[in-house]
């Protein structure tokens, strides 16, 4: 067979046929179908590739997070059972042919946490109850006004309730609450007055609305809490937790780089560990959503019906704080010189370092355990006080550096060494004070979670606790 | 009048009728009618009162952002158009009475950026036309397969594309996208599909649906980018100049406040100035949304269809990273010890610091402004070599201290001083010395911005600019 690359662009193949006469043989037509097949096979090839990655990666998402693909059934469940208002006859007839809002709620309503779930039922039906007789009001005003009348006054009222409903959206304290309760008031205000227009019955087609969504949403806030439910307000109290810990985690990471740095150098869970921080600068707009669902949440696990969960919030501030101070520790570590006095300075320091730190990591260990079993630590204030007894320590032994600027050199090792005047100039120790001082600074900050949590142990009743976690000395 | 104060408990009271007995008043009625009057009276005064701090609040925003006003009178204009379809017969009938899809679509499509509702109304209409021809198929088959499979077919098909869309939505590259797709081909299946067993023509209906949700969304289209459009590219573009300028007035204001202290003490404006840094550490939610709806924007202003808006994500995470080394820095402010030596030492690395932060500042606000005209800095690249030479130069002051340590006395201030030895301790130069390298640090992390906005000049045409700003020197 002829290779389609190697026929120049206009040649022409020929056979003697029988009678004398040469005979075109169409081989252009021939490459065109084999470039058109190669160029298909190769989209559909890459097509396929591309399908099959998704899926890999849809695949491996479902089995790190199982939660989400019972979500996805549960809405699939929810959606099976709301269908039966249409099958089953009576149940169609009943609601007057408007099954179509019992399923369009669930599809809407239907959210990956309880809190937001009924967040969204509970806005959608008082909106829809509110939205529909002011609605019907407007109708019976606009029908009493005459046929003439009855396009303008309904126009002006909904441009002028759809506006103000709109700009109400912006305003703080409508929006953390009632922002999608200020859509379905739009929706159903323009829906219930504009119709009403064309449709005759506006009342009863009103009402039987109001029952479609609400069956929709009884389906969804049972079934969500009924089968594996996610509680917003048990995420936010696992994300803080695992923030205090990924903090402690980071922490014990750079003071271990920086002071013993052969013993982790190439072990990648120590970095990735020491990242850990990185997750808790970004959490913010998480811990705002799940506080904001967390409150419409009844009573579940250790947590009542409006518990403090914007404590947690004030939590998750100081943790973030506390997070800063160890993102520019971070800048710290590609900073240092090796001067010849820096070794002997770092030695100097190291274990007060240490101590230190370790008092804090424990801290927020024994912080994040607290929250976790929600039993106030016996040991936190001791912890906290001995923490700062090795801040004070550790400004002790840096208080006595002025010495040890005069580096012993190495041969000297007698009882009374001859010393060298080497003095290792301030510059040098910068790094390293730096280092050092943002310790202490963030020392300062766990005193501030220290505080809040403290606060919120005040708020709720936490169990007494005798020994939580590992001891620490 | 008797004051319903006065009046104990049970007391009645009684007077002589003219026949010789007594009668007893209704005083304790009059006691509660009392109360309830008083009761009513506060809790009305209470809710007016609420009403008006909510309306003066609402009044508030809309003076300080007349944006969001427009925004509410685009949404009441689009949605009182849409009621024409009601109003006008042949409209009516032309939809087949289906205008109140139309009016839906408005509502829950129509967003306060340009991008957002191009994002929404691509969405719906593409997930609206996929999903109404899978429903329609679905439907066909289960026709097809006889009354006694119809709804088991129709409820697996339901539940299984349901499910798997629900949990496409968590998919990274499907949620930033189609998430919105997703949920209304999730809703459009389950309508036609489940419809279709009891309404008659649905094809008919599923076109008639898909017209009126594409006259909708024209509208929304139409009417966001004609009136006053807000574009989330500009909107974008805008924050991250803003956060610059943010950036360079905290960086001044910290080290004013630091080394002239008396100067700024009482100074309101000058410590609103210094805090800015924490908008831009809380921005990152924001500039993801923006950047999220921003590439659906077709060209406006100076921005081209597919302006690299993902690069401005990675400037505002170099300009966070400066602003965490802010936040370090804040620290610093509050644990200054007054020492002999260290007005001295102050004094001795002031004016380097100084020299080198101006520098800084400066940097960040040409970065300003070459992002607001979008015109390449003629001086970008000499003031980051005067900030780099200035780091070297407090280096260098930094490395002299040593000397200085041996701090002058107040009395000898002749031309050949006695010095006396009057070493400072380290430990109370440390603050200074880590103010003064977090100052380094954060010239470095400047120098990270500086490459970022140099990538997207790279990525789009910049026009060169001759002289942007004030002049630095």
């Amino acid at each position: 067979m002829v290779n389609a690359k190697d026929v120049p662009e206009n040649l022409e193949w020929s056979i003697n046929v029988t009678d004398g006469t040469k005979q075109v043989v169409a081989v252009p037509e021939l490459r065109l179908v084999n470039k058109v097949w190669l160029g298909s096979k190769s989209v559909v090839g890459g097509l396929i590739l591309t399908v099959w990655r998704f899926l890999v990666k849809a695949w491996n998402l479902g089995v790190a997070e199982p939660k989400k693909v019972i979500h996805a059934v549960k809405v699939g469940l929810a959606l099976t059972i709301v269908s039966l208002c249409y099958y089953i006859r009576s149940l169609y007839e009943g609601v007057g042919g408007n099954a179509m809002w019992a399923v369009m709620t669930v599809v809407v309503v239907f959210e990956s946490s309880v809190g937001a779930t009924l967040y969204k039922s509970i806005n959608r039906v008082t909106a829809t109850f509110l939205a529909g007789s002011l609605g019907l009001g407007v109708h019976w005003i606009s029908y009493k006004a005459g046929e003439k009348f009855e396009p303008i006054i309904i126009g002006i009222s909904v441009f002028f309730l759809a506006s103000a409903a709109t700009f109400s959206r912006f305003i703080p304290s409508v929006k953390s609450r009632f922002d999608y309760g200020a859509l379905i008031f739009i929706l159903t205000f323009s829906l219930v007055s504009v119709s009403g227009y064309r449709v005759d019955g506006i009342s009863e087609l009103a009402f039987q609305r109001l029952s479609t969504i609400f069956i929709g949403t009884s389906f969804c806030i049972l079934i969500s809490i009924l089968f594996y439910p996610t509680w917003a307000g048990a995420e936010l109290h696992r994300l803080i937790y695992r923030n205090l810990e990924k903090l402690a985690d980071s922490l014990d990471g750079y003071v271990i780089e920086y002071f013993d740095y052969e013993a982790v150098a190439e072990d990648s869970n120590h970095t990735k560990a020491m990242k850990g921080y990185k997750y808790v600068l970004d959490s913010k707009a998480t811990e705002d959503n799940l506080a904001k669902f967390a409150r419409w949440e009844p009573a579940h696990g250790c947590f009542n019906f409006q518990h403090p969960w914007k404590q947690y919030l004030k939590i998750g501030a100081s943790i973030r704080s506390s997070a800063y101070c160890i993102e520019a520790l971070s800048g710290c570590m590609d900073s240092e010189i090796q001067a010849p006095g820096i070794g002997y300075l770092k030695k100097h320091v190291s274990n007060a370092c240490k101590t230190m730190n370790k008092f804090s990591s424990d801290i927020l260990r024994e912080l994040a355990i607290t929250l976790k079993t929600m039993t106030k630590s016996s040991q936190m204030g001791s912890l906290v006080r001995e923490m700062n007894i090795a801040v004070q320590q550790l400004q002790i032994s840096l208080r006595s550096i002025p010495n040890c600027l005069i580096a012993p050199t190495s041969e000297d090792t007698t009882d009374e060494p001859s010393r060298k005047t080497c003095i290792t100039p301030l510059v040098e120790v910068i790094p390293l004070t730096t280092f050092v001082s943002l310790l202490i600074e963030n020392a300062a900050r766990i005193n501030g979670i220290v505080d809040a949590v403290n606060e919120l142990a005040g708020m709720v009743d936490m169990k007494h606790g005798n020994s939580n976690a590992k001891t620490t000395q």
